[in-house]
Parts: structure tokens; sequence; C-alpha cells
């Protein structure tokens, strides 16, 4: 190969491995500013990672749209109390596939609840995310968490594991 | 360095690290990917991560080799039973070693089960990983996985993790 | 851009990718090192992983300062009964930034312990990690665990995630 081939297939492989780390720092980044957002400072770093219309889709009457409406999941007073008492928000290791300025990923997560001393598993879920990079930085545009309930739903998530292009 | 020099090291740099996240996407494929195993296909997807002949030696009556062999892991009873109520095979961040076309990783496993409304810890694990690269794409060859129960097979699959060489 | 500007570039990216891999490659060691560190030559190897005045954190009474105090930690009489019983310390995917020779993290830990046939928590916590380059090899300074029960000083390692420059 000439030293154009080279070097355009290292730009090539280099900028998908900085996507693939810069898209995983996202969903490592999320736990530890939801379990910490007790403000509205707090919650505006959460609403930061996601598109202005971005998505948070927990379940049919559980959904925030856009900044706010993510915001507003987080200043429910069930997820005051888990802060409170002490919780973590804790992702899995993601599968993650890129397709120019787009991506999404499939991991796990699990939320665990300090309650009297102990720590109890409130929650763990199926996650499916879909990113979007605007001007050179990726947000979330939708992020979809199913309970591992045995339900379709919740399994359907999972199955989008078979991605057509992976890292 | 000379042009030639510099490009041959950050060939040889991004390789491995394009290896890293390949088998790091392989771990964290297995979890969704036996979560909904629930049919034939489902099952051949899991195999497929593996070579012709591999291996998932789970302990002494407990081993599935070959693509039907693993296939056949899953279509016991009571991994049917936990995809049906709701299941988390969930893989921690791994250790990886490379070298070549072979590799080997280090990584803790845990299984959470849905029951009557709650998540359990199943089982908590030590896993080791052997990886060969076939025709270009990384496959499991050998998958060990012993329950950490204090025995001494189990600490010695974790002791595997001071590999020579490392990513 | 020039072929030298080009391979300038590149080789910046890699670098800062393979920090991020070879911080990642620590906090996932830890673990295995630490659930097998029964005598002497395990303890010496979890030392190793920090710097040779290294502090390890986990509160007031509970700190270890260089190899020698790290170790102290290990093999206290709970410790060793962990290990004994079979234990499991799992670390989560880590938010790393990096900074020339210094690098920081925040990520989650949770202990396991294997007790009459189960698996129960034992702690969940929040972890803030200093790293420092010595000799080209990356070592742990400092690493902060604070069990997350709410505590404010908890809170404050896992808002550490908010770091100027990240991977």
């Amino acid at each position: 190969m000439s030293i154009e081939e080279r070097l355009t297939a290292l730009e090539n492989d280099v900028k998908c491995l900085k996507d693939y780390a810069e898209i995983t720092k996202i969903i490592a980044t999320y736990g530890p500013l939801a379990d910490t957002a007790e403000g509205e400072e707090g919650r505006q770093k959460v609403g930061d990672l996601f598109t202005e219309d971005g998505v948070y889709d927990l379940g049919k009457d559980w959904v925030g749209k856009g900044h706010a409406g993510v915001g507003a999941l987080l200043a429910d007073q069930n997820h005051l109390d888990l802060m409170a008492n002490g919780s973590a928000h804790i992702m899995s290791l993601p599968v993650i596939g890129v397709e120019g300025d787009r991506a999404s990923a499939v991991s796990y997560s699990r939320v665990y609840r300090h309650n009297g001393g102990q720590f109890v598993i409130w929650r763990v879920s199926a996650n499916h995310w879909e990113f979007v990079r605007e001007n050179g930085t990726w947000k979330v545009a939708v992020r979809t968490n199913r309970l591992l309930d045995g339900s379709a739903d919740s399994k359907a998530l999972l199955r989008r594991v078979n991605m057509p292009k992976l890292v």
C-alpha cells in the first residue's frame, strides 16, 4: 500500500476507536450523574447527555422528552428518595455499533438501593441506546429501558445486539 | 523515526487496540444472546461465538463442546425457565492479553434471575477465555467458568490475570 | 494536512487510546488480584498496582499507605474470611480523563460474598482514582472508596466525573 493508503486506513480505524471510546464514556457517565442529580444543575447535566429532543423511555407512563423531560424523571420523589438513601445506577459493558454520525448500543443496567444498612437490587434492565453526532459531540437521541421480567419487550431490546456493523 | 517506522508503529498499535475492542465486544455480546436464546436460531448465535470445536466448561458434568454442545447447554430446562422469568447474564470489564492470533481474558460474570417481582443473584463466577483468530474473526476456543465459592479451581482462573502480555 | 501533520495527529490519538486501555486494564485487574491475595506474593501484586507511596483510602480508620500498607488491608481477617468463602470485587465501566502523565477515573465497585451457598452484596461504593505514569507504566497514586450510603462524601466522589478533559 502507498503511504496515502496507509494513512487513510489508519485514520478510519482511529476514528472508529475514538467513537467507541466516546460512546462508552457517555454510557459510563450516566450513573454518576444520575446518582448525584439532587438539584437543578445536576439534572441539567443528565439532560445534556441527550439531544434537545432526546427521549428516555422507561415504559408507558414513564417517558422523558427533551432536557426538561429527562430532568423531570430525576426530580420524581422516588428518585429523590433513592439518592438520599444511597443509590448506584451501574451500566454493563456495552455492545456498540457505529455508522457515520449515528451509533447504537445494547447494554444492561442495574439500580442498587441502600436500605437499612444493606444494598438491594431494585432493577435489572435491558437498554437500547441510539446516538447521533451533533457538532462533533455524541449525544443520546433515544434510550429505551425495560425491566428484565421475562417480557417480549425487554428481550426485543437485547436482540438488537445483532447489529449490522460493529466496532 | 522515519515515516515508514512511524507508520509501522501506528499500525501495530492500532491492530492491538482493534483486537482489544473486538474481543471485548464478543464478551459483551454473550449475555444478550444467552438471555434471548429461546429457539434454535438464538442458540446458533451463541454457538457461532465459538470455534467449530469450541468448549464452554462450567464444571464436571456441565460442559458443551462444539456449536451443538454449547447450544444444548442453553436448551436445558433450567436455562429455559431462567429466560421465561427474566434473566441477565452480565460480564465484568475483562482483562485481555493478545499475542498474534491468540488471545485470553479474565473476567467475572453474574447471573441475575427475576423471581416473584424481585431480582436475585443466582451465580457469581470467575471466567477464563481463550480466543483464536480464524479468517480474520476472533472466536472463543475455550471458556471456563467456575462459581466463586472459595474453591481452588475458581481462584486459579482469576490468577490467570497475570498474563505475560497485556493490551 | 501534510503527511507530517497527519502522522502527528494519529500519534496523539493513539497515545490517548492506549492510555485509556492501560488504565482500564489496571482497574479491571484489581478485583482478580484482591480476590486471590491469600499470601504475601498475592498481596505484593496488589501493592504493585500502586506507586511506592500510593494510598488506598476506604474511610477514616481504613487507609493503606505504600505497598506494605495496601497489603495490610488485604491481610485483615475480614478480607481473609471473604476470600476463604468466595468473593468478587467487581469494578464498573470507568469514566477516565487523561492529561499528560496524570489521569483520573470515576467508577463504582461492588463486593459480593459467598455465604452459605448464596451470594450477597456486601458493599456498593463510589471510587475516585488518581494515576501517574512512572517510567512508562501507569500506577495508582490514590484510590478513594466510599460506601454509597447517601453520604455527602460518597456523592462528592461521583461528582468528580465532570472532569475537564476526557478521552
